[in-house]
């Protein structure tokens, strides 16, 4: 039943992730005039795609590789390999992404890293670009020490989270700024809502949309990975005596982690 | 030591929060000439300082009532009352920003609720408007039972930490949108980083970083109320011979919970 939802959920959030990619495509490409790699408009165009494929759809994808049932048996090793690759491909695309835009700007004269739209998406790649290293660096390779390990995990799921929401705010106020610009001397300027406003607004309310089912599906206990070697789990209420404390057990079978299995 | 963090974490909170509310305050009074409840562009001031204010800060506040290790013994109902309160307070002080905006939009014949920033920023009130009566209705009034208290409950959690996050992606896209109109025919551009527009970027920065702080406070497992009437918790390992399965026991001294004692 919880599988059954847990694939339903992915399947709306491909459809989702999908969308967002094809919905920014299309927006750059109708009212834009579409892509180029040569420093001009049509490169800055990249920008919007390569962010939103990177650091929403793919990021989003990435974190939920845990949540896959199939990753909840066996060694943990593959999927850790899967989670940090996906991410590898984040921060590629992410770093296509700022190169369009860096390049627009620098060959055209226009100012980088102003806006507070530029000032958190920065920020928020210089923190996931640290997510990541440190990520590979304490989980994926051998060295760390499940003490160190069992300290940093918390925060690095908190980041993982994290990351993604700053990367939404980053979009939205992406978007919008890039209307405004567009639309600045348009015959029907944003405040009238002409074609591509709607259009784009709706992109980035999918965008929203895609985050929140991500976040929703990342928190939600049943498709949680259970710890290492659980395989079954009941509880028990004791209570020895009349006038005697409760007692709840919970017990579990167990195996015991080696202790220089990866987890 | 884990409650001497949180009151260390509740101070900086308290700084952050106030530093959001003042920083939006001076910028609105030294760069665009102050407060007035008249459907001018001095009413419009008061938009962004009564969202900042209501939307991050108090929302913030009552986000994290259940966290306050007073709030951990005794009876929950003060602690509940307090956190529909406080998020009372937040709906009170939106609804006035919103007032703000659209008089002086209405009044100064300027369209409203066509950019991104305003789609995601009423869609998030709306939301919220949603949140609390549904949270009054069923967990603060007597009539819910358990089950539907049980079954609402991790919803009401995720959507608690989501408004706020779609605040901060209203709010981020408000400044940086603010900015561009402020800024667009003044003799030094945005692009040109002026003192209004580093002082706006960082309050826009400021705000995400009590966010940030927020959300780590609540997703601290050592800060979270324990469950109703659990006092001690503890561990034991049991194998029962050389070859046989171990069993992984908690076991934990409960009281009881009465069926109609609200949680």
């Amino acid at each position: 039943m919880a599988v059954g939802r847990f694939y339903l959920s992915v399947l709306a959030l491909s459809s989702l992730g999908s969308m967002c990619i094809l919905f920014t495509i299309y927006w750059m490409w109708n009212w834009h005039g579409g892509f180029a790699w040569d420093g001009s408009i049509h490169m800055f165009n990249y920008h919007p795609v390569l962010m939103v494929a990177g650091m929403v759809v793919v990021y989003g994808a990435a974190s939920l590789v845990y949540r896959l049932p199939q990753s909840w048996v066996g060694p943990k090793l593959p999927w850790k390999i899967t989670h940090a690759s996906l991410h590898l491909m984040t921060f590629i695309l992410t770093v296509l992404g700022l190169v369009a835009v860096f390049r627009y700007h620098n060959d055209n004269h226009i100012a980088n890293l102003y806006s507070l739209h530029s000032w958190l998406g920065i920020t928020t790649v210089v923190i996931f670009a640290c997510q990541w290293f440190l990520g590979f660096a304490v989980f994926l390779l051998p060295w760390a020490s499940m003490w160190l390990r069992s300290l940093l995990k918390p925060v690095h799921v908190f980041f993982g989270a994290s990351i993604l929401s700053l990367a939404i705010a980053s979009v939205i106020s992406g978007i919008n700024e890039k209307l405004f610009f567009s639309l600045k001397n348009a015959t029907k300027p944003y405040s009238s809502l002409p074609g591509e406003a709607v259009f784009a607004n709706s992109t980035g309310m999918l965008v929203v949309v895609f985050w929140l089912l991500v976040l929703y599906i990342l928190q939600a206990s049943s498709w949680k990975r259970p710890e290492v070697g659980i395989t079954t789990e009941g509880q028990l209420l004791l209570q020895l005596g009349p006038g005697s404390q409760p007692f709840l057990v919970t017990y579990m079978p167990v195996t015991l982690r080696q202790p220089n299995e990866p987890w």
